[in-house]
């Protein structure tokens, strides 16, 4: 690639319980989006191109969404990759600026959620048809399925191989939720803002054990957007106080290897979230020892200490006690999930990716408020989707 | 853009109607790629990322297709734009490589579509959440509507209008149908190879008149695939006398005119076909004078009309004349649709855009058998989608 690209203007909005609030889809668009242009102070004209994230919605609706913005017939697409859709709008916005083909690209992700129809992030049909479908049979044989949706199975059954291959503890899958809901309740953002204890956390109702329903991310509706910009655009428009780097950035999909595994581990993504976040760091020259604070996708508790571990943080087997340590909190070597993670800020599939890289904007600038990671430098998102990639990235102010 | 992108590669499967061979979508993907793999005598492992267009598959079906072709870790990318969706990836393919970050990527698109679901290329969820519908009212009332798909009214009620503002007649509109299916004679790719007489095409069944079954892209079933390079890329691995370049290319969504307008012309998409036909020839320096071979989206006869004066082929108007006077078939001033057209070839939403290429390409390269156009040097494609994007791309060899 052949430049820098700058996230210039981030906004979301609130996310909400399916059906709490009458609105379309485009309506959160349009919300979100404006939000992004009146926080990088520029009108929505000089946007050259959107990518635009959406799971569930119609073939169409990645335009009819930016057309509340604007109808400059501009290039406008509809991208999914599961639950890693926004994040993968992000990259291509970022690829199109980053190899200096645009100065200005939309990243847009939303998600209207039908109520209750999802379990906890990913449907039965997209779970079909993807390539983890494949391993379905050798989980069910080793682990037995319960009636609850496919995701909360695969998830659950990693977090018994991690208790048995570990001696993981269920107090340490839960110190998870109960972090990820206390932070959020300094996030108007959040869907949820309510403190829970760890004891609150292990005896909410059992989802597929060990995970109970404060470890697990809830259905959601909600839109996010980023305006990825090249440096001569942060220049010209004089956005160098509030511009942020995204200084590495990479997708990784399954490969031979992730396939012919047996383990629950490696089949919700471990490995892929480990090949992203090398790619990441080695395009950024940083390392997790660079980074305050992160986003990562803990849809479910145990994906948050599988990815302390692809990330780094810390040796295959210690993220229970990582997590039970504080070091992932607020005083801690890192902050993780300030913003109440997908667990409590909710999980509309096409707005999560963008909305991790939201907060870490706020977050590197200085204006997270309430949940503000003291001297926040370095900021890393993770976002992952069953079958489809995992997406890290690196921002740095 | 930094640099030129060529086409190395193409395949596609024949196209089929839906339920006339049992297959998967990953099936037909991995006969399509396999086949521009084999075309461009390279070894997946070879692919950067891959660009996947689908509709109605789920969410991570573009990494399950891909897949089948090698597991290797690239970052793969769901696209959808409707009927344009194959073009959309096309034209993500060529810009991650023009721009320099890629030297070869893969442009796939697949389609599996409900038997007789669709009507005639898209279905009413789309339509009803797509900016058209805002138009439906103003039709309705001008024209009023019967019980035909969405896409045949308001193609229908466009030829309706032409008819009336140009004196365009039965027998011009029927004249595009009786040419595509008599070129389909020679393309066994084709889902029919059935010739017809003009009157045969206007004595078949009314869809929406004064549309005739003829007249009228099938429901379809297949897939396509081109692999797109960078020039280091083709003279690393000798494909000079093989690559075709791509000149130009633009993607067009709808402006502030577009949704002004009240012509269902207007809204099935002339002037978006015509915005990004204008913007590709900027781009490539040539003109429809330079064109020999064009690839049209002749969802319906009417839209190869609307498009050939798009496209500048002749004035606004005279588009029946120009159909039934000879010109664009073979021994007049170009010809359009020689594989058939999406009328007899099929349409497989997610696979027409990057099938129009493979056709091109063929033709470009001296390959296309008893369909070849004489000394052809540049081929157009066009595609278009409701509520979506008009493409248009220049191929020069």
């Amino acid at each position: 690639m052949t430049g820098t690209a700058f996230v210039v203007g981030v906004g979301t909005t609130k996310f909400e319980k399916p059906g709490s609030r009458a609105w379309q889809y485009w309506e959160m668009a349009k919300e979100a989006g404006g939000a992004a242009l009146a926080d990088a102070g520029i009108g929505y004209d000089l946007v050259e191109q959107a990518a635009v994230g959406h799971c569930h919605q119609s073939s169409t609706a990645a335009q009819r969404a930016v057309y509340e913005l604007g109808r400059t017939g501009i290039p406008v697409y509809n991208v999914n990759n599961n639950c890693a859709t926004g994040s993968t709008a992000l990259a291509m916005a970022r690829r199109f600026v980053a190899s200096g083909a645009d100065d200005c690209v939309l990243a847009l992700g939303f998600e209207k959620m039908a109520k209750g129809a999802l379990g906890a992030g990913a449907d039965s049909g997209d779970f079909a048809a993807s390539p983890v479908a494949r391993h379905y049979g050798i989980m069910a044989a080793r682990h037995g399925f319960a009636a609850t949706p496919p995701t909360a199975q695969l998830f659950g059954n990693a977090a018994r191989e991690h208790m048995e291959r570990y001696g993981t503890t269920r107090e340490q899958l839960a110190a998870v939720g109960e972090k990820n809901h206390r932070h959020s309740a300094a996030n108007p953002r959040a869907q949820f803002q309510d403190v829970y204890t760890l004891r609150d956390v292990l005896g909410s109702r059992t989802v597929h054990d060990p995970l109970t329903k404060l470890q697990c991310s809830p259905t959601s509706d909600g839109a996010a957007a980023a305006l990825v910009a090249s440096e001569r655009f942060v220049r010209a428009h004089g956005l160098q106080g509030r511009a942020v780097e995204i200084a590495g950035q990479a997708l990784a999909t399954d490969t031979e290897e992730t396939f012919a595994s047996g383990s629950c581990i490696d089949v919700v993504g471990r490995p892929l979230s480990r090949a992203a976040a090398g790619r990441a760091y080695r395009e950024s020259g940083l390392g997790i020892e660079d980074v305050d604070v992160v986003e990562l996708h803990d849809c479910f508790s145990v994906n948050e200490l599988l990815t302390y571990e692809a990330l780094g943080m810390c040796a295959e087997g210690d993220s229970g006690e990582l997590a039970a340590s504080g070091a992932t909190t607020y005083g801690g070597r890192w902050v993780v999930n300030p913003s109440g993670g997908l667990i409590s800020k909710g999980h509309p599939l096409g707005a999560t990716g963008i909305a991790q890289c939201a907060e870490l904007v706020w977050q590197l600038r200085g204006e997270a408020g309430g949940r503000q990671v003291a001297d926040a430098r370095v900021g890393l998102a993770h976002n992952i989707g069953l079958g489809g990639a995992a997406v890290v990235t690196l921002l740095r102010r």
